[in-house]
């Protein structure tokens, strides 16, 4: 496994072999960056002034306008750019929407170069002022440092941050160290929708020269910049007990059937203990070990256990030290349990036995979890509890989603790249995070291309992805952007060694 | 206790003594009934056309018609009439709307009858065609002998069978047996909001010559008519697990903290056995005995359990047998878990670790239990399961509604003309039934105007209350207004004894 004294060693190699080549050009980089940030933070309250909220159909055709913005700004700086027709959407009414374009963009076809292939994604979460924001969510607002609004740090700043790294070199009139590509979608939020089949298709074409996959879709854990090396998977179950025609009066009806409600709760509550241990049979034996290394990693990584409890405000967490908490964040399996569809859930008072409910719940699954095995261990655990209960009602349980874990080689030169970029502009080591989340289309890149990936983030720990009052700092907006024309050119290097 | 020997020997004189006094005038009566049956089924036709939906604000207008209809048809009848405004609801935005009024008319005042008082209401459940209707659901439609509509058999039909009864005394210029006075509401389907306070507030007015109170908003178990003397009462909880400050995603932060699902899944597992039993200490202590009298009653009620099962539409129902399931149904507690308020509940995947969740169950009491004492067993029960879980989060348990069970003395001379009233128009006796669910309104009559009460069914056993395609069939409807005369005359009788 990975050793420390070996990748700063590493890091120190490349951080002074790339300033020995570039410097002087990098700080001409690194100084148009500066000149051009209030450029930078127009051009991302220009994307954020766009509500691009793509799990509202009725705000489609801005959704459609972001993408052809993306699309004219690639163009503008010389790219050649493509907007890429993935078919529709069937909606629940039975009509049909035409999914947005996805943008590609391409700088650069030099044969000696390496090629990077940059993924974003310019749609948004929805957000109302109502729902609890200080500023209005779609007008970006600048507030100590902070720039507020929905999708400025899920996932516009990050993407215009990559596309000004590019520009910053085309407007210097530099060459570019390694040829970019980028790939940026409009249906993120919602699951990707059409994403995976325009991957596979254009597989031997657009994905042909990439050599290495860059994703800055999240965010750092401290304020300490990170390199993101692993995701949890996701297997995501419906159990629904099924009982009466339908909904009955639990007046005229209660005390003389057996309630789906009741049976569902008590199979719900055999999945996982008061203190967080799973209960499915079997379902830990295929956790990987956690390696001694692992849990030294775990140990320099800059994360205050008091101030995660605070900000989630609880009056005590599932685990206490600082080790424990983050492993079972990243690499332990844990059980949400969701919600129940079909039961009564509006606030006030009804009087009903519901006929049929869904119990909602999803294991996060880690390596070497397989989702095929998760599958059959829930079901089987499932009916087994449920056989036992005598009820006259049916169970069936499904798994409606299993996404797998993606875990990177952190001793890959993508990763020593990421520490030197980082070193170079933050003058920190950065950590070696992972995600809780699960982030899919990462497993998608790796499997269907079959080339490396790394989750090179700028968000900061702290910027409210999907919640009220979303922000980006200008600091992480810039210094990022900065940061990404350093990997570029210490990508360039891998070639090299 | 009751005796059926003592019961059928009392109705055989009353319906003899009955039958000598009034045979040829009854007969005048029901011609009367059955020559205007055509009119009868127009003017339901008219009301059910109002969509007199309590629930909808939108629909209000609709409703003060419909009050406005019933005055107006008692008026027309020669009634002293009188809409009393029982003031306005607030609306959760903050506004207000004024409540429909109530109606009461009053015919007669001879000091030398009885005088008795009938509760109905004109308001309806909510209703649409597509929910599942086969005809229009505001628009009555005749179809095998039974007229489908909202609010046919809940509550416009027997309103109208009772204005009917009347009605037909006075177009035959027939003295009234009794003095009958109306009180129909126009809220009960939301609650009854305002009809406690103006019951109480004319205790001495309105209700002070009010000897006997009849609400017939029920209806048989069976096809052979029966007289309701008992309903459930209802405690209704809501237990709130709330822990971090806001939702969290289950994908970044689960496995770091206990989920507040997890712990409302574990108490509400607590409440009930997968075979029914209530499992909360002491809760059943209270329950009155199971009497032999009782045992034998429920024996010779006509109740086919496995018709009840087959248009229920489970495999297995709690109990097996007739006598154990009406007594489970009726005089026994039960506990319904109706669903969770806070938690994800709609169609599809949301990965959610809920921030506050709210439990919604009910138990339906029964004499002798204390709704006090019921919330006080509840409760302690609750925070005693979720302190053994040592969770860090916060548990709040409330009692929402607790209303007491109504019990009638089934020898009370009102019961005893009721089943003479059935025995003349249906030539059956009729059976002694229980309602499973709460009607609160019968409580309040009781415990503020100290009236006896009955309750006198004419509604079918497969009516649809509250469901799609309710309706009323013409034979219970046109019948019940004979039986309602019937009642009447065996009223007056009862101080004759």
């Amino acid at each position: 496994m990975f050793s420390c004294v070996q990748m700063n060693t590493c890091a120190m190699v490349l951080l002074l072999c790339g300033a020995a080549v570039h410097s002087f050009r990098f700080d001409e980089l690194i100084k148009y960056v500066d000149d051009h940030q209030e450029e930078y933070v127009q051009t991302l309250r220009e994307w954020v002034a766009v509500e691009s909220d793509s799990s509202d159909v009725t705000k489609r055709a801005e959704l459609y306008r972001m993408m052809d913005m993306v699309g004219e700004k690639l163009r503008k700086m010389g790219g050649k750019v493509e907007l890429v027709d993935i078919g529709e959407e069937q909606l629940p009414d039975g009509s049909s929407l035409a999914l947005p374009k996805v943008v590609t963009a391409q700088f650069g076809s030099d044969v000696n170069k390496p090629t990077v292939c940059v993924y974003g994604h310019v749609d948004v979460q929805p957000a109302q002022k109502e729902d609890g924001w200080a500023t209005e969510p779609y007008n970006l607002t600048e507030i100590n440092g902070n720039l507020y609004g929905r999708g400025a740090s899920d996932n516009k700043a990050p993407v215009l941050a990559w596309i000004h790294a590019v520009e910053a070199f085309k407007a210097l009139d530099m060459d570019l160290p390694v040829n970019v590509k980028y790939l940026i979608e409009g249906m993120e939020e919602t699951g990707s929708n059409g994403l995976d089949a325009m991957i596979k298709s254009q597989k031997s074409t657009f994905f042909s020269d990439v050599d290495y996959i860059i994703i800055s879709d999240c965010g750092w854990l401290s304020k300490r910049p990170a390199l993101t090396y692993g995701t949890r998977g996701n297997c995501y179950f419906f159990a629904e007990v099924e009982g009466p025609k339908q909904d009955l009066h639990s007046g005229v009806y209660g005390g003389t059937v057996i309630e789906p409600m009741t049976d569902l709760i008590g199979i719900l509550d055999t999945l996982i203990s008061p203190s967080g241990t799973i209960l499915i049979p079997g379902i830990r034996d295929a956790v990987a070990p956690f390696s001694d290394e692992e849990w030294k990693m775990y140990q320099d990584i800059e994360f205050d256990v008091e101030s995660y409890r605070e900000k989630i405000g609880v009056e005590q967490l599932m685990y206490n030290n600082k080790v424990e908490l983050l492993a079972h964040r990243w690499r332990h399996p844990t059980v949400s349990i969701h919600g129940i569809n079909g039961a009564f859930s509006a606030p006030g008072t009804k009087t009903v036995i519901p006929a049929k409910v869904t119990g909602k719940f999803s294991i996060r699954q880690v390596p070497d979890m397989d989702p095929a095995v998760v599958e059959k261990q829930v079901t089987d655990h499932l009916h087994s509890v449920f056989a036992k209960r005598k009820s006259p009602n049916k169970l069936k349980v499904k798994m409606i989603i299993g996404a797998k874990p993606w875990l990177a080689d952190i001793k890959h030169s993508l990763y020593e790249a990421g520490k030197a970029a980082v070193k170079r502009v933050f003058n920190v080591d950065a950590d070696m995070i992972r995600e809780g989340g699960t982030i899919p289309i990462a497993r998608t890149f790796q499997d269907v291309t079959e080339k490396s990936i790394i989750m090179l983030p700028i968000g900061g720990f702290d910027d409210g992805l999907h919640s009220q009052n979303e922000k980006m700092s200008r600091y992480n907006y810039i210094e990022g952007t900065k940061m990404f024309i350093a990997y570029l050119q210490e990508v360039a290097q891998i070639k090299k060694d």
